[in-house]
C-alpha cells in the first residue's frame, strides 16, 4: 500500500488534536504503520520556528513574517518527515497543513490569498494532504473550551494567535468554509459540537473508506 | 531630503563590514542622520532568525527552509526598521540585502532565480536600494582573511554559510557579477583586494556624487 496523507483542520478549540490522537490509536491497533506530526513543527528546525511564531513577546512581528516563518517551519517539515514518510508507504497524521494557513493568514489576517498560496505550493513542493478533516466550531465555543484547559490542565496562557479577537477567528472560521466548498473531494467536514465520540465515529468510518478507495 | 537606502555586497571578508562603518563614521562626522544595520537582522526578531539561519548545528536545514527564513527576517526589518528610517528622511546602511539571497540562496545553492526574486520582492514589498557597494574578492583571499580573524580577535567558528566549500563560494562570486552587470545604475564595483583606505577612498567619492544626484 502506498502512504497516505491525512491532515486535521479546524480552530485551537475544535477538538482535532484529541480526534488525530483516538485515529493515531486506531491505526496502532491495527497495526498500520503511520506517524503522527503537527504544524507549525514536526521537526527539529521546524519546533523552533513554531517557538517563534507562537512567543506571545513578539507582539510586533508582521503579517508577512509570519506567513513566510510558517512556510519556512512547513518547508523542513515537507522535506525532512512528510515527505520521507509517505515514501515509505506510511499514514501521515497532521495536525494543521496549508489549509491552516490560507484560513488563519489569508482569511484572518486579511493577507492575499493568491499570495498565501503560492508560497506555501513553493513551501511544500506541491504536496497536498490524500483527506482532510475539518472540524467546524463558533470562536465563542472554541474560546470557552480552550480557557477551560489552560485553567484546569496546563495552567498555561494563551499564545499569541490564540490571543486575537474574536473578529480575526470568525474570518478564519469563513475561511475554513470557503476552502472547504473549493475542495469538497478532499475535505470531510465535521460539526465539533458533537461529543468526542460521536465525532470520533463519523472519522473512524470515512478513513476506513478513505483506506479503501486509496488503496485501490 | 529625502531618505536614501545604501547597501553594501560582497563575501564575508571583503571587508564590506569595516566599510559599512567607515562610511557610518563619515555621515556622522558630517551630522547626516542615518542608520547602520544589517541582514539577516536589524530588529530583535530578525536577529532571533539570524541566529537560527547561521547555527552550525543545524545542517540539515532545506534550502527551501533557508530562502524562507531569509525572507522572513527580511520582511521583519523592511517594515519595522528601514522603510520607517526612510520615511524620516534617513540614509539607511544595510550590510547586505536582496542581492546577497540571489547570490546565495539562487547562484550559490542553485535554488531557481526567478523564485528567489519572487519571494524577495513579497518580503521586501518591492523596495530596492538607491545605491549599492558591492565589494569583489576570491573565496580563496575571503577565507584567509575570515579565519585569520577567527582565529585572532574573536576565536570563533566559522558559521553554517561560512563552512560551505570553495565551489559553493565561487558560484556566489559569479552570482554577484552577473547581479551587477544586470544592475549597472545601482551596483558599484569595486576591487576588494586593495587596501581598505583605497577601498573607501572610491565609496565615499561615489557616496557623495549619488547624494547630489538623489537629491536633484
Amino acid at each position: 500500500m502506498k502512504g497516505l496523507f491525512i491532515t486535521f483542520e479546524g480552530p485551537d478549540g475544535s477538538g482535532k488534536s484529541t480526534q488525530i490522537k483516538k485515529l493515531a490509536d486506531y491505526l496502532e491497533l491495527c497495526q498500520i504503520p503511520y506517524i503522527l506530526t503537527r504544524e507549525p513543527g514536526g521537526t527539529e528546525i521546524s519546533d523552533v520556528i513554531r517557538s517563534l511564531i507562537l512567543n506571545p513577546a513578539y507582539v510586533g512581528l508582521t503579517d508577512k513574517t509570519e506567513i513566510l516563518l510558517y512556510a519556512a517551519s512547513r518547508a523542513q517539515h515537507v522535506k525532512q518527515k512528510i515527505k520521507p514518510s509517505l515514501k515509505e508507504g506510511k499514514i501521515v497524521l497532521c495536525d494543521r497543513f496549508i489549509d491552516a494557513s490560507i484560513a488563519y493568514q489569508g482569511y484572518g489576517l486579511g493577507a492575499p490569498i493568491e499570495q498565501v498560496k503560492a508560497i506555501n505550493h513553493y513551501a511544500s513542493e506541491g504536496l497536498e494532504p490524500d483527506r482532510t478533516y475539518l472540524i467546524d466550531i463558533s470562536p465563542e465555543s472554541a474560546r470557552e473550551r480552550m480557557q477551560k484547559r489552560a485553567e484546569k490542565e496546563y495552567n498555561e496562557d494563551l499564545d499569541r494567535i490564540e490571543q486575537r479577537k474574536y473578529a480575526y477567528h470568525r474570518r478564519v472560521r469563513e475561511g475554513f468554509k470557503a476552502i472547504r466548498s473549493e475542495n469538497k473531494q478532499r475535505i470531510c467536514f465535521i460539526n465539533g459540537d458533537q461529543s468526542q465520540d460521536d465525532v470520533f465515529k463519523i472519522i473512524q468510518e470515512d478513513f476506513i473508506e478513505s483506506l479503501k478507495q486509496f488503496s485501490n
